[in-house]
């Protein structure tokens, strides 16, 4: 049944060996003839980089270096895999895997993020691939989806549950009406969140995959530090069940849009109606629902991180990289799915000029007339109501919540709505806004 | 912003103006500029083989012949796109294009579900790619996703809703409590089904495809011929809504499971728990869900078939085929994912020896001492029973129905269950018996 592979298996390191670096071993090893099998060489990994052992990974007699530049200078290795995380050393890592002509495999979102494009540019002038598909929702392939699988497409809009943490957060708020700050504790405890959550919650982890999904659906240059960025923190189990009662479910999502305008690219809490599959993605799961001129509406789903989950992409990766190591570099996938040549510069647009819908929370004295005035001041800026909803029960502060949904309008118009019904003596506090997308 | 595409364009041919055809032909002229952006060459349909014009495709000055053969044998073209359907003479175009040396595009699941093995090695022979992403699923990226994007990973099982009339059918009777024949015929105005719907609401259409998903995901030959399938003609509403009340959906599902035994290959009605996300893909939609030891459970969600999405794939392949052409056949993706020479004998299971739950509707006498009868029947054959479910209304005849869902076992055992309930006394008429996957 086996084939006789007699080429030489490709030799590869692999830097860091935490939870996906050990992963990655134990994968190319569990595996190895069914890999061999599919990409027609056995893949050996000729050396570690790593500091510690990883008591997950039986490493047997494969040589062990702390020092992550010998791997990246080591002679024998055709493919350097950096899971090493962060900006600093693992930039240096790979521009000299790089600069000695080894492609690199990577499941660093930050890293691609931040620095894909002189990244890129770099694996370009020598020839070399840097292969990330690990970096966007673990073991979901899909990078490959919209990069090659929906290549006959103009891909119109993307929306993405892309971190497991907040979505096992908002999960438990909904699932069980807990608050925010008791239910990180616990992800903190099961070891979904950092020490530091920051990442996670604040939506900068998502942030990091969103422009990266982005840059392949539309042919633009990475570009990060555009990205609108609205965290989880704020979130009360109040608007959760509000959300509710209207339809909704509350996801952290991440949007990337095409508009004549330019690109709208925005991670936020999003209310999404509650029947829609990707609304129905719960605890530490991940989907990305992308829509295309031709194919309509596709949803990719799967395990968003963990060990074997995000080995799975990076040894896909390596599979496809050992495929092309023959191929004259310029027929090969582009980095960005598009030829470099030709990315678009469709500019991002600011936060201001994205259009959404809105979900409003306002804290109404119980007067007549406060309605007419919300009323006004909304239709005189454009805005149109979808529903709403007034609660009959007053709550213990004699304030009486006035739950609005808007149709789509352009964010300004929201802000300055919002800044005059705050201004209003019978509105109290802040007005909670959090953005609606139907996802049709 | 696009770069200048100094490359000659490379010329297709498409086989077929029907609704794939004509759809393919718009998507390559309405994005075209999107397409050449990613493949680095512009795709240029060069020749077009139909009987009549396609009213929503305008072909402008594309020389169109009524000999799909022209289109083979003409010496300017370097990919035939095969979108005739049917297996004799699409059989005959493929392999005289593959004798030409051109690579082909198909969205012929039967074509390729039937003749695939002869048709790869005929490819192979002459070191020419047959890419057929559209023949799976229209629109989802699926067959990319498992041959390439979880190549990492031992696949266990995978489970699909490959159908999208049948799905409809099912969908319907379920949201609107109508009956099967009358949902068909709606089905066939609406133009979802055929005329004749025979392989659509046998299965034998999503057969052709599980047998296409089941030889990627598990490196072996096609085998048509030892799928197991069983249509959706004699569901009733009366066990939609069983399932229903015991929280489950009933969906048509193929089914290949990898076990120490061998592969299980299978379509057949199917009682899903309602809430995993594969339930809840209504209407026309498809999915499929694969579990892989490295990635666990991922599911992609689309649209399983009509002009745009089925084109999508199309294009997506020929992209996929513009990048390789100056690549080593040796080192091109292998047509079933796995190396023609590692393909794996192990055996495709009869339905008598695969293992699943089922859920049993008894049609019993309202008497004393049925129920412990039943229970004896199953525990003798050692069949463990999961939950029950007693009416405590009578239906009009004087019958109690007594649903069972049991817990996984072989086949045969229920097969033999199955008679001696129905040897029973007090049990009239067949016992209903659909399987159950917990998906988990």
């Amino acid at each position: 049944m086996m084939g006789s592979f007699s080429v030489k298996p490709v030799k590869v390191g692999i830097c860091g060996l935490g939870t996906v670096g050990g992963g990655t071993f134990n994968v190319l090893k569990r595996n190895a003839e069914e890999i061999a099998r599919r990409a027609g060489r056995g893949i050996e990994v000729a050396q570690i980089a790593a500091r510690r052992p990883n008591p997950k990974s039986d490493t047997g007699s494969t040589p062990i270096t702390a020092d992550i530049f010998e791997v990246a200078n080591n002679p024998e290795i055709d493919i350097v895999i950096e899971l090493i995380g962060g900006y600093t050393q693992a930039y240096e890592l790979v521009m000299k895997a790089i600069e000695n002509g080894k492609h690199v495999v990577t499941a660093n979102k930050a890293l691609i993020a931040v620095h894909g494009n002189e990244i890129f540019a770099k694996a370009r002038e020598k020839g070399v691939i840097v292969a990330f598909e690990a970096a966007v929702a673990g073991g979901i392939p899909v990078i490959k989806a919209i990069r090659e699988g929906l290549a006959g497409n103009r891909i119109n809009w993307l929306a993405g549950i892309i971190n497991g943490t907040g979505n096992f957060i908002l999960t438990e708020m909904r699932e069980k009406g807990r608050a925010f700050d008791d239910v990180l504790k616990e992800a903190q405890a099961l070891g979904y969140a950092e020490a530091d959550p920051t990442f996670d919650v604040e939506g900068i982890d998502a942030a990091h995959k969103l422009t990266i999904l982005a840059s392949i659906a539309f042919g633009i240059p990475l570009q990060f530090d555009k990205a609108y960025t609205e965290g989880i923190t704020r979130l009360t189990t109040a608007d959760v069940n509000y959300a509710e009662a209207l339809g909704y479910r509350i996801k952290h999502l991440g949007v990337a849009r095409r508009t004549d305008a330019g690109i709208e690219l925005r991670v936020h809490p999003t209310l999404i109606p509650a029947d829609r599959l990707i609304a129905n993605v719960n605890g530490v799961m991940n989907a990305v629902m992308v829509n295309g001129d031709a194919a309509g509406s596709t949803l990719f789903y799967g395990a968003g991180a963990g060990m074997d989950p995000t080995a799975s992409s990076v040894v896909a990766d390596l599979v496809d990289v050992v495929r092309v190591l023959t191929t004259d570099p310029e027929n090969r996938v582009p980095h960005l799915a598009f030829q470099p040549d030709s990315l678009s510069d469709h500019p991002i647009l600011p936060i201001e000029a994205c259009e959404s819908a809105y979900y409003l929370r306002i804290q109404a004295k119980d007067h007549p007339g406060v309605l007419a005035q919300v009323a006004t001041i909304l239709s005189e800026r454009g805005i149109n109501i979808e529903s709403i909803m007034q609660m009959e029960v007053e709550e213990h502060d004699g304030l009486v919540p006035m739950i609005l949904v808007t149709h789509r309008v352009l964010e300004s118009r929201i802000i300055e709505a919002i800044a005059a019904l705050e201004a209003l003596d019978d509105v109290v506090g802040s007005v909670v806004r959090i953005r609606v997308e139907q996802l049709a």
